[in-house]
């Protein structure tokens, strides 16, 4: 376990030092409740995968200055004695609600919620932001182009594209939250009990003096999972006639042919598919594999569907490890209410020039609201925590820039779910460790909740995120005495 | 030191285990020769910036299969007891070539050439090319952030955004040598003894009754360091009188104003900052720094210089720390000889339709020229290992793909280095650990060996990378061979 602690921006560390000051000097402490979200969604999508939580719950259990990260921030001449002493002893106390990872989720809604000592609060900022967004950004990419493999098997082939040895690791992870099947990642593999796969590269048909002997002594070692690279020197005219040759060999020895096939890694994958396809075919290897793994993403793979390209399994590498057309998930971490020396919460808001921007005051929760003959999600209600809503009265909602776009949901044809669950009270941890195939499970009847028209790649039907009508009237009275 | 060993492919170790197969039923082992090169520059530039070779190094010397390891990968069913033998005392014990840290480098060079034993230079590939491909993108992208700022100080303050903690921790490494003055990171800030930096952020502000409170208590505790955050609720009517205010406190109270200022962090940057630098000058603040960090990439730099922004501090985070226009440095590792216990290496070439994929056959070295007059790189030449050049003799340079376009140096107008060093020799580094500044000093120096003409930001000049007229000769008999 490495230490993470110094992870973290340094304002973070002279904000705490500043709140710490303040509460020796005036003897009462502040708390905040912090919220984490996204405005956008990646990529053009209309939902996000969440994930990153037990990443974030390991960093949380773990924050310890030891004497080296004191001595270092001592160097630096920015912070006094009793600041250093006080983070000596320094442990989270607060609370942490999140949503379980997995869940789809939609801007703006609280994916954590953070209540603690202004210090405790401010200081995870930095790591909460930095590993949330970056498993639910690859969660999500991933989600896209699974969505796109339409059933077919997708694995994770980025580590060497990855931004380090983490986003590897990590991105491996998320891929398979969002729905990969296997990953060529060994130490993710290891970590975190997903399959591993892969077979050989170029550089092992180069080391034999000719494509059939590299052929030949792969499947001698490896009959049950010889998937032979056939594009080194010629797809059509040698790759493909030298595997067929070799499943004849085999066959011929009474080698029983399972995971057997051939991948293809550069060319045209469409032209490339279907030439293989009747090759193999018409050699009697109709259940022989044709994976390919060149420059794909969830495009490229919908088009080559499109034009009856005879893949089955996609490795999907750089573009999926970093989300190439968007790498960054804008996750945020707002202050949402304070509370000085036990008294209740004080709603905060941020103003912005941009409406979207505004941020929402108040503690607050999420409310999912779905459809009860369908079971499919009709719309997210970002609520005040103290709030609760009964099915069986109608419900009506209404678009928070919009107020004119409004539905209303009669009694008993919804039903309500609570989306932020309890993760630390009291610096504890009570969640439950998952395993990241019981999460891929569940992010997999996740996205079942949402129709096809919201998994569309581009331009996707939109999700309602409204505000509850408390909220909403919070929400304006403080614009309102802000602006005044 | 986290053990990294298992950061690799699947497909290394099942291409490892054939390899040890063979050479212990031949008895005859191969040795090989990869080389690591990229074929495009990312995001439009004309050179790239070298970088992560101390990671390597670290990595390389630290490989070991733990017992862990070892039974995991039995656990995979794939793997046979006499190559987990073999891996359980596997150490690297080959040579490895690299160009230096900071260095400039071009597309088909080798930036890395490893020369071992057959299944230790393919077990490294993946490791090598995730280390050195995310940290070459990084300082890249700082060099053209840095290029954009035209001297002014540059800061990384990307953490929450990059994906994951190493993405950060080596992201914040890789923009120092690219060029950056400072990090957010306070672990990079430990781990690498650079400069760490940051104030505050809109929750210090909301974390107060209003904002002159917010700055005066900031300003109490950090006189020294006061960069104050101006537009949690409006930039000119209320933040920047309101620093203005707090610095006219601070000069009553006779405290030495040095290194304060104000930060920009929404709105119009260009306006703001114009304004503001008014406003302060008339104050008598005119050495009151303007510093902003509102989504900046090297395009709004420049373009913000263009309409005189009073910004002489950038604050640069998503768009650098994830390299956003181009999330992936094409980083590949390639065979390039072979040679069977202990014969004469035997070229190795990798024939692809595009001629520009071709691969370089032949254990090779990288000439770099410099004019003698100006001391600026005048092209590179990738060359056979054992090719010497005199620069007491005319030299001929021809593009390999167009050979047609030619230009002779005239003797002793050009002077010669050789990039690639020795990193590893039998197994041992023999390579000197070098601090982040000197590593960054040097890559400024690399830079000044090129034209501003190199050095724009789009459609730059593009820098002559040819090849020695005996490797080009070999290519092409190679290609011939190949396709008879």
């Amino acid at each position: 376990m490495r230490n993470l602690t110094l992870l973290t921006d340094f304002y973070e560390l002279t904000m705490m030092q500043a709140y710490h000051h303040a509460q020796e000097t005036t003897g009462t402490g502040q708390w905040a409740v912090f919220d984490m979200f996204y405005r956008e969604n990646p990529s053009g999508n209309s939902y996000a995968v969440a994930a990153g939580l037990a990443q974030l719950i390991e960093y949380v259990k773990n924050i310890r200055f030891e004497d080296a990260d004191i001595e270092y921030l001592r160097s630096t001449g920015a912070f006094n004695e009793p600041f250093l002493a006080y983070l000596r002893n320094f442990r989270f106390t607060g609370d942490i609600y999140a949503v379980p990872e997995g869940t789809v989720v939609f801007p703006n809604e609280p994916l954590v919620r953070v209540s603690a000592p202004l210090a405790e609060g401010q200081f995870i900022e930095t790591a909460l932001l930095n590993i949330i967004n970056h498993q639910s950004l690859i969660a999500t990419k991933a989600a896209r182009v699974c969505w796109a493999a339409k059933g077919d098997r997708v694995l994770e082939f980025g580590l060497r594209r990855a931004q380090g040895p983490d986003a590897g690791i990590y991105g491996a992870r998320a891929a398979m939250i969002g729905g990969c099947h296997g990953t060529s990642n060994v130490l993710a593999g290891q970590l975190f009990d997903v399959p591993v796969r892969g077979t050989h590269a170029h550089s092992w048909i180069m080391s034999f003096d000719d494509e059939l002997s590299a052929f030949r002594s792969y499947a001698a070692l490896y009959p049950g999972a010889c998937i032979l690279l056939v594009d080194t020197y010629d797809t059509l005219k040698s790759g493909v006639p030298n595997a067929i040759k070799v499943f004849e060999e085999m066959k011929a020895r009474n080698i029983p042919l399972s995971m057997y096939g051939i991948r293809l890694d550069s060319g045209d994958l469409a032209y490339l598919s279907k030439r293989a396809r009747i090759m193999l075919d018409e050699a009697g290897f109709t259940d022989a594999m044709i994976s390919a793994s060149s420059d794909l993403d969830e495009h490229l793979i919908t088009e080559l569907k499109a034009q009856g390209a005879k893949i089955t399994l996609w490795g999907v590498g750089t573009n999926l490890i970093t989300s190439k057309e968007n790498p960054a998930f804008g996750g945020v971490y707002k202050m949402a209410a304070l509370s000085e020396g036990g008294k209740p919460w004080v709603p905060k808001i941020k103003i912005s020039e941009n409406p979207a921007k505004v941020t929402n005051p108040g503690v607050k929760k999420v409310f999912r609201l779905y459809d009860t003959q369908t079971g499919k999600m009709k719309a997210d209600l970002i609520a005040l925590a103290d709030e609760h809503l009964n099915p069986m009265e109608n419900l009506t909602i209404f678009d928070p820039l919009a107020t004119w776009k409004r539905m209303t949901l009669p009694a008993k044809s919804y039903t309500v779910r609570e989306l932020l669950e309890p993760v630390f009270k009291d610096g504890v941890c009570v969640y439950p460790t998952l395993s990241v195939n019981e999460i891929r499970t569940y992010a997999e009847t996740e996205r079942d909740t949402l129709w096809d028209e919201h998994k569309r790649l581009s331009f996707p039907q939109l999700m309602p995120i409204d505000l509850s009508q408390e909220l909403y009237n919070l929400k304006q009275m403080m614009i309102a005495q802000a602006r005044s």
